[in-house]
């Protein structure tokens, strides 16, 4: 069975061919609704579409916008995919998906698929890569034809826009409120080094601590990959360290801990304390529910699509901003113990008996 | 800048066109393996990728599949696609998403776009459909040469094959056990009406109703759409109908009736029981940790995958089987509570004044 034609949907219509170009091109208000409404239908029916590879000759347009995200399966991605989609989709197009699960391999895979299936744009999150693949990466963003927006995670060697929260003062926020409610050992479940997500807040962690007068000590990091999988290793590594709290760089990671600790008959917040970060929809539902530290997901979403629109706007006077940060704010939930009174009565304690 | 052709990873790694083409198309094992690697890190530098079009005019084959999906904020689906991309990648495909939020005409969009953009297959779990789509739909996978699979939702229509779990089964030992708890009446928050796995486990629930000798109740019945939106409405009506415990068609909705719960400070289960379905990675981190209905996400990707490879080996003796059904099975945790004690007492107590 053939693709159906305009032909095949004028024939079930009953009518021409030429009124049922107009009906379905949305263009000409002369065509009374009744009959729009059965040219539709018949469309439907027959599973009509307009010829896209005709369409996209005529306006170099697909319509079609590639996503390359990093991990589907992280609740931040899967909504965060959502937020572009459901924009994009507002303004007409459809969004196709690429998950590379972290490897830049399939970033270059990825980019060049959708370049050859002639998306009109790519909104691009990238994995943690070395120079190598960055290079490949790079020459294929500057060979292409089409704009780029980078979204959550920069690269910094491109002149696409980027969209992303403020990671420093997120990760500064987070270590802020653990130093706060009295927690001086720290432990910090990072991300990947090369992200500069990561290494941002890593930055804030570092710069809080420095504010309170508390050392850095490298040996309370270790490093995660924003995925699942490493949190048992984490879980002992902390346990070993005797940190009182954990600043986990995303909620994602946090759940495996929260998982290692229930195995481990380790109390949140009793024994430790957890602060997440991305503020995912379950945080909320947890047992205890996660202190974290919230992004905008929707509106970067939103924002992101905006931003690539006014790119594919060729007639566009303005160009867009080359950094668009969004400012993190804090939520308090219940997996943070404030151990500031043990704190000080461990130091008075101290004092007494000439340790401190 | 134009993409980088063989010639120029030739030019970069020192070696001839025809080594550079021996070494990456791996058939060659003549070939030293450090010239391999020293031809790979050219390639990879220079973001050279096989051109596809040429291999695919050459090999009819794309190397992709094309996956559609009604809701990737959904952890099920999330979780789904994670592992039909993890096979797909196993044996050599790249794997392109379209996520139709649960609306029929876009899986006849996705669908044409992927027949367009020329994928190998298609995994295909269909939204609720009307006649009138459903219609469009099947004249698309009829008129298409490439191979369908449907997944977790089956379209009887077709004569693609279908992986999912047995959803009557499941609906069952839902309701079985909940009934086992001594509740009696049990609120039943459903799927889209129109989907075979929603009409599936509600038969479940009747069937363990009828034979535990509890009639039917239609009122106890809402309708969900597997998505998040409708859960205060749906928590309003249950405890309106004072049930003693619900049935939710998944997890996911049942992650919107803990959050309603919470809000109207109705403790989970000592005011009200709860049981999901699907096993999504969450569940057992909630507060309580969900009893739900386990279906074998990770298996059931995987042998749909399987199954559209057989159909796409064209040598392939056998025919892949019409239906392939996983078996369901009971995940207890803490959402349930045991109130058949309390039904015991209330009916000696009725049966000595008289009420029963």
């Amino acid at each position: 069975m053939k693709r159906p034609t305009i032909r095949d949907v004028a024939e079930k219509s009953g009518y021409s061919i030429a009124t049922v170009s107009m009906a379905l091109s949305k263009k000409d208000s002369s065509i009374p609704q009744r009959t729009k409404d059965v040219i539709a239908t018949a469309a439907r029916a027959l599973g009509y579409r307009p010829n896209r590879l005709a369409v996209s000759l005529l306006t170099k347009k697909s319509m079609t916008l590639g996503l390359i995200i990093p991990d589907n399966g992280n609740m931040f991605f899967a909504e965060l995919s959502k937020a572009v989609e459901s924009s994009a989709r507002g303004a007409g197009y459809n969004l196709i998906y690429g998950n590379t699960d972290n490897d830049p391999e399939r970033d270059i895979d990825y980019i060049g698929m959708f370049i050859d299936r002639q998306v009109d744009g790519i909104v691009f999150a990238r994995s943690p890569s070395t120079s190598e693949t960055d290079a490949g990466i790079l020459r294929l963003i500057r060979g292409a034809s089409i704009p780029f927006v980078m979204i959550d995670r920069s690269f910094p060697e491109t002149t696409s826009p980027t969209v992303l929260l403020d990671h420093f003062k997120g990760g500064r926020l987070a270590t802020q409120h653990l130093i706060e409610n009295g927690h001086r050992r720290i432990g910090c479940f990072t991300g990947p080094p090369q992200l500069f997500s990561s290494i941002e807040r890593l930055e804030g962690y570092r710069s809080a601590l420095s504010e309170a007068g508390i050392p850095f000590d490298e040996s309370l990091l270790f490093e995660g990959n924003y995925q699942m999988g490493k949190e048992r290793e984490a879980f002992r590594h902390f346990m070993e360290k005797k940190v009182s709290a954990v600043f986990s760089f995303n909620d994602f990671m946090a759940l495996g801990l929260y998982r290692e600790a229930k195995k481990a008959k380790i109390s949140i917040p009793d024994d430790l304390s957890i602060l997440g970060f991305d503020d995912i929809q379950v945080g909320d539902l947890m047992d205890p529910p996660l202190t974290t530290v919230h992004q905008p997901i929707a509106e970067i979403g939103k924002r992101t699509v905006e931003i690539l629109l006014q790119l594919l706007d060729k007639d566009g006077k303005t160009p867009p901003p080359s950094r668009t940060a969004f400012e993190p704010t804090l939520v308090i939930r219940e997996s943070v113990k404030d151990i500031s009174a043990l704190t000080t009565s461990r130091r008075a304690c101290n004092r007494v008996y000439g340790e401190d």
